[in-house]
């Protein structure tokens, strides 16, 4: 008879290998299914490694560019930034990952699909929503969580079942990341008041190691999509990659973030968003020369939701649909090219221009010598304080009342 | 018979000396009101250089520490960052400046209070609501925007009316500062795609010229309170003055802004805070850890609409009222220090504790055994995924159904 | 010598065929436009006339059906009310007929646009700002505001220039109407302790004088789009009006409202919106019913934010447009049918279905089964409670060492 | 040796009797606790009963002033309403009733406190969510959730242990009262396509029979509060049931509501509220009079967080205590007279006086003449649309160059 099928978000790594045992123990042909975000993972050797743990079929699938376009690109152009401080790397990335595996398990014929995340995170919270929510009827193996297993019991499973265990100390840290950042959490760091660590942090030169010597970079922008790099054309995950490294020599995208988790735990995280941190802020600034006050002003109340969206694993949702339909109108006019500063950390826009800058310095003046005469403003003031002024006068007249009855 | 009187904000610099020869020759007598709010003027000096140009009175209040109590202490503790970007600056002394104003016309029996803004800026405005909002009946001179007067004519008037003209070259800036920070725009900087120069800061060190070792500094709140620098109880102004010094030695709080002005245009600004820059990090950074979640991620939205009343000249409002109302309250918890260290242009809140910390690692782990279990997790998850999941049920179905009836 | 043309929003009342022999005096030659947006206008009769008191050419516009579509149904879909009460209906039909009168005015190369606004209200925003939207060269022309125009010396121009004047007994009251309803205000209705007397009121019956039995109907909408009448398909504007007439029989839709202008001050206006209170009822019912939770409780924000704009006069705005797009998105499941009790003045919902429910009695109880062992709640109620419950304990903690210390 | 005692949450009904009993069979001495929130109830017969079946202590608590002044006026001051139309019956007494059953406890020493409640609803997560958020090591019963008791076996256990069970036909459906309105669910209900029957509701008369005489009351308010009816004070409690009964007569405050519950379904409820429909209609009328504008359009944000933070059973929190700061500070001009008609079902405010009116009549035209020359509009409007025409201009220069490229 044949065996249910399960298709596993595999890594590579210790858990998610001794995962493919456990599952088989269980009964089922697992499908391991590796998808490179951005990690710069080996993706052959993940491959292979899969099939020699156990694995019946093991898949791996580069999907840079589609994360780079489909999940992190509304988050730069939403501004996305979960309490008002995190870019929101692993968020952004599981239901990229959701997506395949349940577009596989569909077309495997799978009963279920596995993950490997703890009973304490946000990330079981992602992918088990995300998962019902494209396939409201599928079976979720959560081999972690419901084995409480510690790192002991994982290694001691793994020599039983055959699995190779990495001989190198273990790190400290539990770390996620992709292109667009890198998440690093547990050990010292669970200290607030201890600064982290120089091990803490990867992709980020500390500052007192930067060069002495800034780069000067142009970013251009069409339509809110970061398209070329000084001048020169790229994808968007090759462009995010490649400022990535630019930015990280330069100390730029550590973050530092006590942060309240969707399941009700303060936790501290570090972040390092490089070219996060540098196309936010160039975006921004585009916008700020070529965006109307009216959208600019409502934007922001926008981006919260969208980043409380991301971060809550509400991806897969009709308001999603609804926020990104209100974000790609509000990028018609995001084109220009930002001049960026990078230096010891710093992300210095310096200078900006946009064929649909509104502040345009002939028309300023003309339209200056057309409209600033002092008419106008003195019209202007005298509505615009009008309210106040009216309630005033009432509060005036109703103290020399109450004065006058006494 | 008596002359009318005329309150007038005086700097002390050629504009408002200008103003008291006009107001004079208008046939007022000219009370001139210098107040100081961290610019570090000499207030002796402007005293005297306001009767020697022809005021009947000359008036100096230093106000640095109500000031920074009653109008920088609740944007700090509102994180008030009109267009995410820029922390307020002259926006904040104006209703103070005001206030005074209109106490002493009162006080004095003046008709009429004067200020020197020109009919293009934001200041305009403020200072016309605010008036009208604390005497409704007030009336206001304008001189400089009612005379249409370019630099040059005011040179002029000066010198037919005996007040000294600098001898120095002219700034091809207009700036105006005080203790939160220092604005500057106008000259080149009416160009947006060019860097600013050199001499368009002040108060902050150029990145290459900062010191090669970072000052770490540790700094106290309590209930939303800045009240010591490295353990040193200081004042509210004293504090923000000395970090102001040392974080402009680092090269901290510069920001560059195209933003969106309250009358229509949009105008490229060049400020320098570097004390707020760094309150600002180090109060979030407390309140990070010391805030409940709801409260944390409901302030933001009051936060922007406090931001756009300071900005807009709207202070004297009830909404102001309501809003300080509701961050008065929210900062009952906001107690603990974060050490931050300044280095390179950059903040860095490294460490913090608080005594009303909900992130504590003992109590987390207890919580943790006490919580943790994996039944909790799972039984949150599937409530969350509810919605999501019925939809997929029902729209899943939809389908089915379509499919059926072809 | 060819001369300038302006093109004149023509009502065919006094007012505007008054200001077509003005403005043929000041030399221009005028283009009388007049759009029926549901008023009920014979606008072969206005045709004629807006010739004969002097326009050298006169447009009529049948724009119902155009109406309703782009203007009324984003409002209908967007629930937008102003200040939580008022739907909006002057404020709709003005970028409609800006619209209109900006087109003809650059097919016939006018160098002009005029309206017939006072100074003292919302339209006169609403049309400037709108033309110089879409046309911002464009000279505008305000005859009645320009000439401070009391109505005497309207009726003693209209006489020196053969403009007809109407002779029966001048309406104390200032209206404006389109199908969306009726705006009334001024006379009595300025005092707002006085009730609105009888004939402020024309198009819904007094609550005394409406039947004594209902009117059941059911309302289909297509993404969210009302389609059908009790079953019947109908057009927007037919729906709309046929509707408007079914309602205002049974007393629906008054509206009295204190309300702000955008011009600084309180207005008192009396509404009769028959149709758009049964239709914004009936659509917010579908929508409760078919809309997932996370869409539902953050659309709110938009609608808002679009009943604002459009009151402001800011429709032709990329915040606009983006608003639009949401709310498109927004409706893609919003079918079904909302059945309706029309009595008394009251609007009941009474049953509704859709294909799209998320409340489906067969698979709640289903799901039920499914997901309500106690288990889930009680897993969910933990979590939910966490950030609560740990700043009880720390707080707990707190007093307890502050009592210790004691 | 001493048994553990547990305080209960008791309404003398069959649920709560039998957990007096099961919580005894589980070895606990049982404190029954009635409290009355404005249902109706006949406290000694009450108190009597828990004796009856068991408790060792039964105290009743008349709570009608408490609830009305601590829980039901910020509701009504905050236009609390969940999604737009519930005003939030049961979930404001949940937090009266807990922080009462949390002061026994605490008093008598008490481990545990046992609520009623079902595995399905809202009223759980209330209960056990502000339990520990006012005793975070409480321990808390739930026997309904725990023994997943269908009303048969509780019957049953009822027998078994001496509990009288009613022996009238029971309810088909769920209740739940106070003076703030009556919650009703199951049976019939189920269905959102049939018509709630006529045995649903017990405080509304249905429209077909209430009077033909409309009733034309006053209600006055001091800082928000309402003082008196018909010019009669009275205490809020008083007050809001001497209406309620009014306003019943009249058929006034019907709700049929398909809404979200927190635990992720979508419920049918019929609420009736007959005084709560009343008072927040007039109390939104003297706010529209006497609110100045931006304290007018940012108070329904604060309205929205209120009503989600009620219904969601997070009353004990830091946000709740904000916002209502914000809401004590907002109600300061609160003070006047609404004339309310009530008839057929319909509250119609038909006069408003305030002595904070900041529509005055007078003062209007005093200002009018003062304010409303034409040039200040006109300035008001050219700076107003400033943002929208220079965005015009730049996109229509952009068109021009594009065509000339071509």
């Amino acid at each position: 008879m044949a065996k249910d099928k399960v298709v596993l978000a595999y890594s590579g790594g210790l858990d998610t290998s001794v995962e493919i045992a456990w599952l088989k123990n269980k009964g089922y042909d697992v499908i391991a299914v590796c998808i490179d975000v951005g990690e710069g993972k080996d993706l052959e050797a993940v491959k292979e490694k899969g099939l020699k743990v156990g694995a019946v079929e093991s898949i791996v699938i580069d999907a840079k560019e589609e994360f780079a376009h489909d999940y992190v690109l509304p988050a730069l152009q939403g501004h996305a930034m979960y309490e008002n401080k995190y870019p929101l790397v692993s968020a952004l990335s599981r239901p990229l990952i959701i997506k395949h595996l349940v577009e596989i398990a569909k077309e495997k014929g799978a009963i279920a699909i596995a993950h490997g995340c703890t009973g304490k995170g946000n990330d079981q919270v992602r992918f088990e929503v995300g998962i019902h929510a494209l396939a409201p009827e599928m079976k979720i193996e959560d081999p972690i969580r419901d084995n409480h297993w510690a790192r002991e019991d994982e290694i001691d499973f793994a020599k039983e079942n055959g699995i190779p265990v990495p001989i190198n100390k273990e790190s400290p840290y539990s770390i996620d990341e992709n292109l667009w950042g890198r998440a690093n959490e547990c050990g010292i760091l669970e200290d607030p008041w201890a600064a982290a660590p120089a091990d803490a942090y990867d992709r980020t030169v500390a500052l007192e190691d930067t060069p002495n010597t800034p780069d000067v970079i142009t970013i251009s922008f069409e339509h809110g999509v970061p398209t070329a790099l000084n001048g020169q054309p790229m994808s968007l995950a090759q462009l995010i990659m490649t400022l990535d490294k630019l930015a990280g020599k330069h100390g730029i995208g550590r973050i530092d973030h006590v942060e309240n988790r969707l399941i009700g735990i303060k936790s501290r995280e570090i972040y390092e968003c490089p070219a996060a941190t540098v196309l936010l802020a160039a975006h921004k600034d585009i916008e700020d020369i070529a965006t109307e006050k009216s959208l600019a002003h409502f934007k922001p109340i926008v981006e919260k939701q969208l980043a409380d969206l991301i971060y809550n694993g509400l991806w897969f949702t009709t308001l999603m649909d609804s926020l990104q339909a209100f974000l790609a109108e509000s990028q018609t006019d995001v084109n220009g090219i930002v001049r960026v500063k990078l230096f010891k950390g710093n992300v210095i826009c310096e200078g900006r221009k946009s064929p649909n800058s509104l502040y345009d310095e002939a028309l300023a003046t003309y339209t200056a010598a057309d409209q600033f005469d002092s008419e106008a403003a003195a019209g202007f003031i005298k509505l615009w304080g009008l309210p106040t002024q009216v309630y005033a006068q009432v509060h005036d007249k109703l103290k020399e009342d109450t004065n006058a009855d006494q």
